[in-house]
Order: C-alpha cells, then structure tokens, then sequence
C-alpha cells in the first residue's frame, strides 16, 4: 500500500479557517454523524457548525440540544450555534452559512435546492434528488419540480459528488450530489476496471450488495423493527433499487447487463458488495492488483487489500475508508470484486465532509481518519 | 435431575380429543407461537385451532392466511378453520370453542371476558388484564369495567395461572390468567425459598432481569427499531415495571422490599433474572439446592440447574423449560439465584398450552417437548 | 401452496417401531440437533438413541451425560442408551444399531464406513466423505483409502441424501452421503430448472451464498470469535468451497460456468443464497413458478414462495424446510433466485433424519414438523 | 450539563510534542485501541508510536505491520517505528521511550515493571498486577514476584489510574496502575456518594454488571465462541471476579456487603452496570444529582444523565466516556445508579491515554474526544 498520500494526510497543519456550515436534517442517522465530524473538524471553528431541523416534519419543534437527538453527542457541543433550530430562510440569514449539508428527503433536497442556491450558499446534498442525469433513471423518484427549465439546468450543473472520480468538478461545484451507499460501494470496485477496458460486458455483471439497517433510515418501520433483522437476511428490491441508476451512468453501463440485488444485514451499519465480472483477456492477479492501486494512488480514502486479503465490513465501519479486494479464477478471466465501506461515513456523512474538504482546499482527508 | 416426570411425559399416549380452541389476536409474536403449538399438539385434531383477529385493529380484514402473518408457518395449516378470520360472536358460535386463548390487550382482555365466559368459553388470557388481586397493584392497567360487581366476582374466581403453584384451581378453572413472563422467570425462582421461609425479607430483595426485544411486541416503535437494540442494554421503568404486582401478591412480598429492573436485551427472545436474596441462616448449597428440587419434584417443565453451572438464555430459547440454578456466598447468607426462560414460550404462550393441558386432562407437558 | 402433502404428513399415524438408531460424534452441533430430533421422533421408542462420542477425540472421555454436551436438551433424556460413551465395536454390538448417524470429520466417516456396513448397518454420514463421485472433485478432501478398491465400490454404492432427488436410491440404500448444507440450498433451487432445460449456461450462473456461523462447527478459531463475526461479513473461500463439487455434480454443471462464493453471517444458523441464472427463452413469471411447483409437488419439505414473497432466512431457522422464490426481470430471461434453509436442520441433522424416515418407510417429513 | 470544562477540551492547542511512546502487546483489542489512539494523538508527532510484540508468545515473529494485526489500521501507518517488533531491551534502548503503556498479561507485567522502571521509562499497565494494595485481594491473581521486597515498593508507589479520583498522583507517577473496565464502572458510579457519606452499607450493595465479548480477550475459547455468545446472556464468577477487590478498595467497602455478579452481552464492547443502593436518608432527586454533577464538575470525560434520562451502552461505544444516571424511589432511600463505558476506551485504553495526558502535561481529554 502507498502510504505517501495517507502521511501527508495526517500530518496536514490544520488552521482553523471562517468557514460557516449548516445541517438541515441534523436529527436522522447521516445528519448525526454529519454532526459529529463537523464539531471535530480541525479547520472548521468550533462554532462552525449549525444544526437545523427540517420544516415540515419538525415545525413545531422549538429549538432542542443537540444530544436529545443524539445523546452520544452529549458534551460536544457548546455554542448556541449548536441547538437543533427549526429551519427559516430569515434564520439562514440571520446566522449564515457557506455550505449546507441537505439530509433530507429527495424531495425536499429537490425543492429547496434551487433557493438555497440563489442565496449564495453552496449545497452538498445527501439525498438522491440531483445524482441523475438521465430522465429515465430520474423517474424513481417522481420529482414534481416547480421550475422545469431551471431544474433542469441546476441538474446539470450538479457534479456526482465521488471524490476519487470528479475532485475538479466538486473543487469547483456549487451543488455536489453526494453519491449513494451501495453505488458507492459498486463504482468504486468497477471504475478502474471499466476505464482500463478489462470488462467483458456482455457476460454481464452482477453486484450482490448487503447493507447495516442503519441504511433503511430512522423512520420505525416493520422491516426495521429489531425482530425481523436480527438472526435473520433478505434480499429486496431485486430489480427495483433507486442506486442502479447511478451505478449505470457512472460506469456507463448497459441496464441489460447489469444485476444489482441488495440485502438487509443484521448489523448496524456497513455495506459488503460482492461483484461478479468476467474480463476479456485472462489476466494476471497483479496485473489486476496494478489496475487498482494504480486508479486511486492519489486517493488517501481507498484502500486496496492484497489477495488474498479481502476487505470485511468490520475494518471499515466506524471509518471513512472504502476498502477494495479481489480473487481471479485460475482462467484469469473470473474475477470477483469484494468492496467494503461504512454505509453512514463513505456511504453518506464521511463522503460528504470529504466533498466540504474539496470544495474549501482543505486536504482531502482532514477531519476523517 | 429427577428424569422420572420427563419420561413420563415423553410417553404421552397422546391419543386425538375433540377439543376445540380458538386463539384470539393471532396476529402477535405471542399469537404465532399459540398457532404452532396448538397446529401440532399431539392432543388436539389437526383441524382444531381456529385463528381469529381482533375486531378493533383488523376489522377490514377479510379471511388471510395465517402464513401471510407468520411465513415462518407456511404449510402448517390446511383446513379453513386454519385461516385468520375477523373476531365476530357469530362465528364463534358457529366455528365453535372449548377454549378461547386471548393473545390481545389488556384492556380489550378486560372487556371480553365477561362474554366469552357468558357463552360457556373457558378463557386463558395472556394479557395483564386478569392477574392481579389488589386494587392497588392493578391500578397501573387503568381499567374501565362497564360492569364492575361483575368484573370483581370475575377478578376472584380467576386462577393465577402458573401451573407450578396453581395447579387445582386452574384445572377447575374457567378463566386463567396466562402470567406475566419477567414475573414467571423470578417468582419460579423465589417460590421454594419463599415457602420454606428461608428468605431475611428485611435486607431487601434485588431482581436484576433482561429480556430479548419480543417482549415490546410487534409494534414497530422507535424502541424496538433494530439500530436502538442492536449492541446496546438499557434499563427501563426502573420503579414501575406493572409485572411488579403480580411478582407481589404471589409471593406475599412488600414493595419496600422488592426492587425490580428490566433490562432490554439485543436479543430477540428469553429472559435471564439475576436475584439478590439474603438468607435468615447460613445454609449449605446442597440445601439450597433440595429446596429448590423438591419443590418442583412433580413439575416436568422446571429444570434446576447444578451448581456451579448456572442457567443461560441460550439453553432454553425455543423450549418450555424455566431453568433455575444458584451461587451461595461462603457465608451462607448472600445468594445469587439466576432463573432463564422463553418469554414467548413459558412465559406466554407455552404456559397457556401448559394451563389448557391441565385444565383438559392431557398432559402437562404434551405438546411442550 | 399445495398442502395436500403436508396434511398427510402432519396426520401420520406414528405408531413406534423398534428401529434402533446411533449417533456418533454427538458433541457437535449437528450432532446435538440430532440427538433432539431422534429423543423425540415419533416414530422411534424412547430408548432408540445411542450416543456415540468418537475415539479419537474423546478417548479418555468416561460416559458422560447427554446434558453435559448439550445443556439444552436437560431432562430430555431418561435411559441408559443416553449416555454418551466413547465409540467402539464392541459397545456398538452390544447396544445394537439398525442405523448410524455419522456426525464424524470427513476422514473419519471415509474410514470407519466400510467396517459399519461390514457390521450390517447402514449409515448416513452427514461428512463429505462419500458425496463425491468424480475423482477430480474430491480431491479437495484428500482421502487415504486403506482399500482403494473397497472404497471405489462403496463410493458408486452411495447414494447421494436429497430425498427430493433421489427418492428411492435412499430408500434402498445402505451409505447415505447426507448433502452440504450450501450445496442443498443450490441444487433444490436450480434442479427444476435444469431439469426442465430452461438455463443459458453459457451466460454462466452466480450463486452467492450467505451462512450463519454454526456452519463453521464448534471448535473456537480466530474465525468463528464472537468479535470477528459480530457487526461483520466476509467472504471466503471464493474459487475453492468444498461444496462446489457436489453442486456441479448433481446439476450436471460445468466448473468455467459455475461461480459459487460463500459468506460468513453475523447470525447462529440459517443460509441464504442468491442464485442468477440467464434463461435460454424469455417466460412469464408464472411459468417460472409452475416450474418449481410441479418439480416439487410431492416433497413436503420445500415450500416456494409466491412472488413477490422473497424467503427470507427467519423463515426457515428451526424448521425443516427448504423455502425457495425468485424474480424475474421485465425481459424474461435474467432470473434471481432465493433459497433458504436452516444449515443445521434441512442442511444436515434434519435432511439426515429425513433419509432415515425414507430408508424405514416412515412419512418422509414424520418427527421433522 | 456544564459545558465548560468540554469547550476547553474541545479547543486546546494541540502543539506536537517529542514525547516518544510504546505499547507491548499490541496484538490484542486494548492494544489495538491504543495504537489507533497514539497514532492520531493531537500531541504526539506522527512518528511518536513505537509497537511491541512480547517476548513470550511472540518470540519467533518477525517484524510485521500492524495492518497485520489490525487491518482496520490500515493505511494508519507509516513509519519504521510503525512495524511491529519482537521485545527486546536492545530494541527499547535504541528506538527510545518516555512512557511505555503494558498490554500484556498480569503475570508478565508483574514480572517486568521492575525493569522498565530501572530504564527510567514511565509505566502505564493495563494489566491487573499493580492495581491492589492489600495481599488478600491480590491473591486471587498468584503473583511469584523475584525481588518480593522490590514489588512490595513499587506497589505502594503504584498510583490507581483513575483520573477523576487521583488526578495528582497519576500526574507525578512513575507506575500507573489503569483500573479493571468493571472497577471503572461501578466505582465512577459510587464514589461521589461514597464520598458524601450518603450510603447505608449495612443494607448492602449489588452492583450487577454486564460487558461485551472484547471484555474476554482476543484468545479463542468455547466462551467467546459465536455459537455460544449470540442471542444468549449469562452470568459468570458470582461471587469470584477479580475486580471486585479494586472497588472494595477505591470505595473503602465490606466484602460482606457489596456483591457484584459481571454478565456476558452478545455485544463486541460496552458495559452497563445497575448498581443498587440505600441511602441513609430520604433524599430528593435533585439532590443525588447535585452530588454527582458537583463530584465530576472538573472532570470532561464523565457525563451526567439527567432523569428520567438513564445511559445506554450506544451512547458510550467508540468514546471516552463514563455515562452515569440514576433513578430514586418515592421513597427517596433505594437508588438504582446506571453506569455506562466502552470497556476498551473508558474501560482500557483511553483511560490509559487519559493518564498519560495527565503525566505530561496535555489537556486531560486531548485525542480523546
């Protein structure tokens, strides 16, 4: 493993800067870990961060602690800054903010989008509402956007919020798509093969996905309930997941040729993707092995194992790595893909602060290791 | 251990009566267990359960499979007594019941038992609704009885139905009241030393309990969702479980005395009771350990465990058995009892098939092994 | 769901016969699931099980009881045939066995089974030991046959345990070789489908596994500590699981077609594969599932699950079933399927006592409900 | 909660230092965390982290990295004296240390200090070996000490590493004895009440506590099996564990009158203890919580739960702190305290980085939050 890049990363200075952050949507899984890496983010002031509950949901919430939402949190915060507020445009204002952090609902990232913008505040937005640049992979969601053209403009402009693949369009984006868990998991396995055009696709790729239950959301649920996770796994949305959309773009992948099954783990968090590619020449391991750490020598935030080392979901929970292993057929034609990352850092909130970290020239990594 | 009770009960003739039940409030994780038990008594016609739901909550509910509610018991049932039909006093007459297991809440309990028993249906109720004696102990049920000189007569002609202590009454008994499963786990422990007056009531009785999380029921609740239980414990209603009464009256207990506290468990079923107990003289373990055992000489479902082995949860999850052991401090005073069942087993559901194993002639432990 | 069969497995008779019955290496887990499955067997007196501990391991072990190993199964057992002595031949003949269960390591089933048929009994060797018919697939094992020329016969001999499969093989033969446990719940997935000659197998199919941690069998590694398992998934043994072999063989598989990768669940027991197929023709969904339905119409041990139903592993832990469903995609051809079982039950000791009921011409699903 | 002390933690300046450390026995979990922690300490330069195997187990190894044994730490490394090493004085002399934290075993660390201390490096064990004052308690671990005058020296200078009770001589030591993870827990919960005089000792403490597997050690054991911890509970050394004689000792209680019983969690970390005392007088609510808040005011890394707000392990897990709260019967005399830690931070290794703030001078939490 190359570590130039990991020791430049933890030996950064770290000066505080005036950055101003906000959350919207602090209450949920993403936004509590969103939380947690801001207050302790080594450039961010320790008055940085703004909490903000959502509108709708929460309006007649008057303002809370922080740690009654999150009672891990209790003792780390300690400025007025850090009350969970309702969310006003007048507060926004009144309190300012340089970038926000939507975790919300699609629909609401889709709506709010567009003002916060006209604000002068830049945008990473957790949801899935601006990742799709395709009409057809967009229609999961069912988007009713108040202005057609200018969504559709803003849409473009968006930049797919993958550090590793887009860093000089997140460096310079005012609204940065944070990517979905499981696509994460599956691009960043892929992109290396598919831009060395190793991959046989008309044999077809297949991405057999698990993830913690902390991905289903907050939200109480018969199929969160404790009873029917734990001891148990399923699989779900076999044909249906609204993440295919953004693995196909990204990867550029024909949907014919392209199976994506996930399933719910009895774990907390942490997604394991286990991804089935035939190549077109048989191949070496190394070479292989070369392929990857090649792709991601500048990326301090992926990790390659060497095989026959594959990565487990306990190496990554708790951190914002995505690791990457794999085991090729004596054909050297059979290859199996194995990507491992923390559905709520690398998978939601981690990648998110690493996007911050892009945008504003911090180093890559700061705040996440 | 004394085999002798078991062997018998090994050796059931189990010839087929005509005993016909009906379980009320199928639906439940209690209700599920009820349906296999009584689908596969060796006592009961394979056509006799009959499931019904609640009027209240699944009143829309035309007939379903019971498989849809439980997949688990998929090609269990076959007959159209077997499909999950709405609650109606019609039906009921016209399916017929010997027996009527209510598996629904408290207070719906409360209000149905005057009719089921007005229609010569003899009631196991596994709800809180009939257990308690004292006005005061029941009070935290809240109940509102429409007519209260009848649901009084009612509340004293009901048998406490733990089949260890109350074994006559609910033999004869038309209305049982299934117990609690936190109160079965530490009055079985504490009941032969209690009776043998062995037990300094003035040092104070500690019971430490935990359960797994089928205990909160079906509802899915921000308590039960999987990432609130998954690698955590908490204690809960640490001054006001309502099992306290019933662990009261039954073993003539003071409150000022009885300090109980329940622990949620990340498990998803069984109960383990730690038990602090002061002794009036120092005693040897080997009369501890006769003075648990002869007391349960004749009980085929209480297994006491030798010393130094303590019960675990693991050891009767999925069986009928509350298993007891113990560790005595060198003093001869201080002792640790431990007492592990299965909450939904023996204590819900297994015990009322217990209860209607003695109240119909059959074996105590048919159906149970 | 037909349920014909199953009401008349559920309506057995069950008169006892005097079939006697060992089991030798009961300490394990299989080892106990059978001990419980035959103390209970409806079919078997109460003093039919003989528990065998092996030599090797356990050679200075004195009898022990049944409980010792397996405190769970306390009280369930009564007579002298219970306890757990160490294996020899002369102990074998005089307690006398109609049939050994063995719950052995592969070498030791390879070694011991000649000598057992040689005594006139038969044998169901839950080990891999005689699964294998090709030379090249059980090489894996690396036996060392003292008879090459005894073994090649007894090999071609053995029938292969899935009695959906083969039926009357087992019924009349004398060496069973009880399936892996992956292996069972891929074969009773994809055997209908093979059969009805619907797979393109030069698309090659995946099947990517899921097992709970009982699989990995009783010794303490590193691999099966609590810490290392719990919160995780990993996979392992990507081109090389032992089970392979089994699976192409039964399916008449080629190795370059065939991708099987197992993973290790953070659960105690259960199995879930996901298996994908490319169908040679475009179908309907319900095609599909007459398929499967009609292919196992006699067999109550699987269940299908209509679609939309996916099996799901909580399903099937302590039961007997093999539960299997599937998706099909919008084109017709790209098939996902979902099988799960219970490794323990019908991946070893309940498949194991299943062959037995089938060898004495008891109800095939008798003592498994 | 005041938050001032936290605010100030949370902003330190966090200059490197050339403070040079060592951790032997980095092998285990405690070790693990530890590197994880120096590695990232604000204070230490990045090179600071020297890693040891021992000498005993680990003789023939040579250098490994520490991904080896921690891949979770990948990609943290980065320096020669990065690699793991064999022990050797040699090897000590030449790479330097100021502090050397003992993840080793009881008897080993005995063995060693003595050594350690003569090169005039500071001490801070892990281990067991120095924690206890008195003989009779020490005597459950068998220590053969070579100098027994020497030992008996050291002992006395051996200050008890808990920094909120002995902030100063843990600041001047030279041998730091870092508490048990259960002693931490119930002591941290009873000092300030213990030290208020409020606790009637004659009615007894019982202090039941319940840890996660990690608390067992890395070693692979039927204990620590999966099998044998998931989905179970079970108390172990009722009246046995060696941590009791630390609480007796911090707290100044009666053997007779304290009875403390550990549980095994089917979690990775965390410990909840419910602690269950009579107060000598009637008390108020507020007025138990007065004595904890006023107890701990100065120290940043116990928090205090507001009732009816009791701690959770989740709360607790991947931090540094000791989470306490409490509920009080009516009767303002039973109190049932709650204590909640990670046993591998609070409870090990970041107690133990928290004594070495306190040894050099750095803030008391730096690298802690």
């Amino acid at each position: 493993m190359d570590t130039t890049a990991t020791v430049l990363a933890n030996n950064y200075e770290s000066v505080k800067t005036t950055v101003r952050t906000a959350i919207v949507g602090v209450g949920g899984y993403a936004g509590g870990e969103l939380a947690r890496l801001l207050l302790h983010h080594p450039r961010l002031s320790v008055t940085a961060p703004l909490f903000l509950g959502r509108i709708a949901e929460e309006a007649d919430m008057a303002s809370v602690k922080l740690e009654n939402l999150h009672p891990q949190l209790a003792s780390a915060t300690s400025s007025a800054r850090h009350e969970v507020k309702p969310f006003s445009w007048q507060l926004l204002e009144d309190w300012g903010a340089d970038v926000i952090f939507l975790a919300t609902p699609h629909d609401v990232s889709r709506e709010w989008v567009p003002a916060l913008l006209e604000h002068n505040i830049r945008v990473i937005d957790l949801s899935g509402a601006w990742r799709l640049q395709q009409v057809t992979n967009r229609a999961v969601y069912k988007f009713v956007d108040a202005d057609p053209a200018l969504a559709a403009r803003l849409q473009k402009e968006a930049a797919y919020g993958s550090p590793e693949l887009h860093c000089s369009e997140i460096a310079a984006g005012r609204l940065i798509a944070n990517p979905g868990c499981y696509a994460t998991s599956v691009i960043l396995a892929l992109a290396p093969l598919v831009e060395a055009g190793m991959i046989d696709f008309s044999h077809g790729i297949v991405a057999d996905t698990k993830s913690g239950v902390s991905g289903a959301g907050k939200h109480a649920t018969a199929t969160t309930h404790f009873i029917n996770v734990a001891g148990n796994l399923s699989a779900y949305e076999v044909f249906g997941h609204r993440h295919t959309g953004e693995i196909l773009e990204q990867l550029g992948l024909d949907a014919d040729n392209f199976q994506f099954t996930p399933h719910l783990l009895p774990i907390p968090r942490g997604i394991l993707s286990t991804i089935y590619v035939r190549l077109r020449h048989g191949m070496k391991p190394t070479e292989v092995d070369s392929c990857l750490r090649n792709f991601y020598t500048a990326s301090p935030l992926v990790r390659i194992r060497a095989t026959p080392h594959l990565p487990q979901i306990q190496h990554v929970v708790h951190t914002n790595y995505c690791d990457i292993g794999f085991e090729l057929a004596k054909d050297g034609k059979r290859l199996v893909l194995v990507s491992c990352l923390d559905n709520l850092l690398k998978g939601a909130a981690g990648q998110a602060v690493q996007n911050m970290n892009l945008m504003f020239g911090f180093g890559e990594a700061e705040g996440l290791l």
